[in-house]
């Protein structure tokens, strides 16, 4: 697998020689043997600029990509400044989605319908631009778009679907309100049906129920889909039923004169933390009258006679397909925070390389990234990015086969899957966001340098579209869903096939000799990575499903799952780390070029140790690993870190961000001291 | 020690019940008992409404804290507003500090050099009105003015004193440049002497010597404390010598015109992540005369006959009492992070108690700091704030002794200690900011809730005065040079000598008993706390230094340093927590109230056991706590987060941050969904 041809260029002739030069320098301990002869072999093979393992990562929509950077490099007008307010940023970020689509020909809403990993990867590129420009298309197109088509039946998409895609109807998705987030069955505005009218009047009926946070609310928004309680009047009494959270079309500005409509009330939520460029608003609605038409009706509907049909038999069932359209709105967000991970380290890691501080007495100083304490920041991060990377891309995959077999189980796998990635790379991203910051020291602390709009933006990424803690309660719930089949032996979804194997490795005792094992063969062998991954979720689920069934004795299922909440709240995480492991795995066997599988089998071993070791506590009260083995998988850490900080500039140059598109000077592929001081006018 | 009196107030009575109504909701399990019989204690208690620990907690300084938060709220043309640009930002900035000095009657340098536990306390409240004004007040005072009163002699504190008191001359720090930071050895800009005409030339030989970052530069600051490397000509060579880095005070803006000075060229650093109220430039010198009496000159000074004379031997000694100067800014940043973290913590627990979301089927919602997962957040950061806050009252009382006695043993000291807990308070704190703001969903993403101004204005305090990751290594440095006296017998500072004692626990046997005692009685033991904190700094230090020995043979002691530099910078943080535990227990015992002992225990025993669990892995890799124990800890650890919920709304009370200073709607102590719907306009 390691063979390497020996038609050197004479730069990467000098590059191997300096490689081997600063191996020799830090003297390599024993057990890094094998790596560094790893090393020199990438030096002078023959991807030797990484373009391989580029293309490898770029997949199907590289030119989409491309198309979107030179369109707004080539309209510098478009590019949003450093330093702007809340009002010009709403401003601009409007004109920039206008022109993109107007002028650029990107046509998300039908990317959306028609071919879903080309609207991730097209967001995913309008985020590198400006991650409000990316939230306020995902507004535009994913959740007021996919609602109303998603939500909708034909005669919705008739009527709004050209107005939608070329944004002659600005809209927006009103679900939250000042009291209710995640709790959306908790919602309380109403729409009751007046049969006389055929109309649904829209009412507010208290201060929580003011809808909040609602994006193109505040300035640009001529439509909502409303969230609200459809309450039918009963035959039999006086009090009106309430059906449920339903969808409906409300207009809350006119079309012509952008004027307010009667009885809508619209605030502007201020100020954010982040994404100023999206212009939250809040609403509330006094009587608003619209048509029955405007309920969309796919998964009920209200018929002229004032009856409810539907084809599906609960509140909670339709209840549950009406927020299952919603989870194309995580995918894009698992898949746009790997975007931002992969800018964030791109510029710090190139500035720990540039940054030169201290060195050995009487010699040149270091760069910063060959210091132990640098890497250990920034080379997890750089393996986190590229395991994630593949997750979010088999993600991305699976809601393609799900919108088009509309299959049971590829459904349930996805929403488990897309929660839980969501949140789980979400919240690593937010927390690297502020350790590359700091490892830039103060030059990371200069906005041109990017790490604070990021952080910012990006920082909301963790909230909404569901909140994480939520989020990973529901994958929680689904894999304990998942244990109580098995031992019904009916069938698992694809993801959590794993779970049959390991639990019964669980139950049985585990091997003295390989808890011993502490060889670097062993430990970078994708089996034991895989399995003590898994061993881990299902040792957790299985204890887990224990102590609910003890607890809900005593204090019912509620108080028995928040006694169990940390324990349940694990167990989710140590899910997704076994899914991304394994998709990092596949995705190191399928890499065809010998030289960027060796690579992408460094990066994949330091995440699969790296996360054994932050978590050795568990590993070591159950004895699964011996106190050997947990000292071995720490130095192989560290060693990994070391080797792999030896082509980490390559490894983010893969990544293929343009200089014109990271813009941060200390981020730059060449002369970042220079651009930086020219930035600031010398 | 809980005796408590039976004077019920109704309203107490009344919270009582509440809470034994709660406790049995949610039914502890049995080894909680003790702990419950606290809360209920809490609940009775005459201190019922916490004033005897805000009290405790206040100290000396509570009238002047008081003073300055009058005087905002008394102006409110000088409140920061929630949006505000960089330039109108910087502005605001100078005329707070102008109005708080000219106006309020506060005179900051006097403080610092008189009494400054009083200047820190002031700091810290500025910092609780605006953190840019605080820093502001930092560059004016501390560093500024500190090094021309603390490196200067008399004829610079009679020239410069009234002037920078009154802020008539408003001055620089300028040390950091564009290539270095951290290693302030490294810095090349020179001031070589002209003896004909008895003057410093100043001069930035390249572009990396570009003074960066230099706070009051951009816009307001008329002079500059600069640290260049002293050149003198030798009588028996072409080539100048080399002195070393002194400070220089240059004038950079006439006093009358604002006019820039010959020979300076000064650029706006523009937009930072935070702290934009700070005007941060860069300077370059072309050639700038002073006179020769602008050499601050306490350590070593030029005659007019351009020899050298200092009472310091050697080049590197003058170095580090001109450092050791700068010691306050450290004592300052660690103070004023506590107070970011109370701010911070104040906000997101109040709003975990008011916002509700879910609940048992049929029943009212729960409030989210009812769950599992919230409390596991925000109740160790509670407990941090409290640890904090004691171990910051120490710091700033040991600096207050060693600038009263200035001696040697104090020095060392206080400079490891400050260099400790401002590297650990601050990167805790800037962590804890982003939990707050997730912990707070949606509103916790509103500017004017100010999670988003929180951590970008303390994020730099990360770097700032000495890059964290750097300050760490110098308390390992310290500990090493510390356990190297130990073994030649000799004195230990007096922050360390638990190592004495702990250095020789470690080196017997762990006893197989202790190892496995997992009762409750003995987990909240300080002495088993304190011990194990202090047994894990011990353990970290002799094996430190066993490997930096092995490894400096083959490595030097640069490659060996590096080789080790995790296991230092661990053990570094190990040793701050064993202080900072030590101090906490310490507040424990001397505090006087019964019941406010109560719950200070509470939240201490939550440190250590929530500290130790976090670090299971080397506890159980030592084999120093038996499974059985490692599993009692993170039971107790989770039913200590669920025990001071109870009274959590209380021990935010007791920081004593009036509303108007809070800001923050979901922060305030009542009416909070009604004040943020206001603030929007509704």
């Amino acid at each position: 697998m390691d063979e390497t041809e020996d038609n050197r260029a004479p730069s990467s002739r000098r590059r191997l020689q300096r490689l081997a030069a600063h191996l020799e320098t830090l003297s390599l301990p024993p057990e890094a043997q094998l790596i560094r002869s790893y090393c020199s072999k990438i030096a002078v093979s023959k991807s030797d600029d990484y373009t391989v393992l580029g293309e490898y990562l770029a997949g199907a929509y590289k030119l989409e990509r491309d198309k979107i950077f030179q369109f707004f490099r080539q309209n510098p007008s478009l590019q949003t400044p450093v330093e702007i307010g809340k009002d010009e940023h709403r401003q601009l970020a409007m004109r920039q989605l206008l022109a993109l689509v107007r002028k650029g020909g990107i046509r998300p809403l039908r990317y959306l319908l028609e071919e879903p990993a080309k609207y991730f990867a097209v967001a995913e590129a309008v985020g590198t631009v400006d991650i409000s420009l990316g939230i306020k298309l995902g507004v535009q197109f994913s959740l007021w778009g996919g609602t109303v088509m998603n939500l909708g039946t034909k005669r919705h998409r008739d009527a709004y679907f050209e107005g939608i895609d070329n944004i002659d109807f600005p809209g927006c998705f009103a679900m939250t309100e000042l009291h209710h987030g995640s709790n959306v069955q908790g919602i309380q505005t109403t729409a009751t049906f007046d049969r006389l009218h055929q109309e649904f009047v829209i009412n507010t009926p208290n201060e929580g129920a003011t809808k909040w946070w609602i994006g193109n609310a505040a300035v640009h928004g001529k439509f909502a889909t409303v969230f609200a309680r459809l309450k039918l009047s009963s035959p039999n009494s006086h009090i009106d039923v309430d059906m449920g959270v339903h969808a409906f079309i409300v207009p809350i500005r006119h079309l012509e004169d952008h004027s307010v409509m009667p009885g809508v009330e619209i605030r502007d939520c201020g100020y954010k933390v982040g994404l100023n460029g999206v212009d939250n608003g809040a609403l509330r609605f006094h009587g608003v009258r619209i048509p029955r038409e405007n309920l969309l009706n796919r998964f009920g509907d209200v018929l002229e006679n004032g009856e409810y049909s539907s084809d599906l038999p609960t509140v909670s069932k339709r209840f549950a397909a009406t927020l299952g359209e919603l989870v194309g709105g995580r995918v894009g967000l698992a898949h746009g925070s790997v975007g931002v991970l992969k800018t964030a380290a791109t510029i710090a890691i190139r500035y720990s390389l540039l940054r030169q501080q201290f060195g050995p007495p009487n010699q040149p100083e270091v760069s910063i990234l060959d210091y132990q304490s640098q890497q250990q920041k920034l080379m997890p991060m750089l393996a986190s990015a590229y395991a994630f990377h593949f997750s979010a891309q088999y993600l991305v995959k699976r809601y393609g086969e799900m919108k088009l077999t509309q299959d049971d189980e590829i459904i349930a796998d996805v929403h488990a899957l897309s929660a839980g990635l969501k949140s789980y790379i979400t919240s690593y991203t937010a927390k690297a966001l502020s350790i590359c910051r700091e490892s830039c020291g103060g030059h990371g602390y200069a906005a041109v340098n990017r790490f604070g709009s990021l952080r910012n933006d990006h920082d909301i990424f963790q909230t909404f579209e569901g909140d994480n803690t939520v989020l990973l309660q529901q994958v929680a719930g689904d894999l304990l869903k998942q244990y109580k089949r098995k031992f019904e032996g009916g069938a698992l979804t694809v993801t959590w096939t794993y779970l049959r194997e390991s639990m019964s490795t669980y139950l049985s005792q585990t091997n003295p000799v390989i808890t011993h094992r502490d060889g670097e063969g062993h430990l970078r062998d994708p089996t034991f990575q895989l399995e003590a991954f898994q061993y881990r979720t299902a040792k957790l689920l299985h204890t887990a499903a224990l102590r609910l069934r003890k607890h809900s004795k005593q204090l019912g299922s509620f108080g028995a799952w928040n006694r169990c909440l940390n324990h349940l709240l694990t167990l989710a995480e140590s899910h997704i780390e076994s899914v991304i492991l394994s998709k990092f795995v596949d995705a190191v066997k399928s890499c065809e070029n010998a030289e960027a599988r060796v690579v992408l089998k460094l990066l994949c071993d330091l995440y699969a140790l790296e996360r054994i070791w932050e978590d050795i506590g568990t590993y070591r009260n159950e004895d699964y690993v011996a106190t050997n083995k947990a000292k071995a998988i720490h130095r192989l850490v560290e060693n990994l870190c070391f080797e792999i900080r030896g082509v980490a500039g390559k490894l983010v140059d893969a990544f293929g961000i343009p200089d014109y598109m990271l813009r941060a000077p200390i981020g730059l592929q060449s002369g970042q001291y220079s651009e930086y001081v020219h930035y600031i006018g010398f």
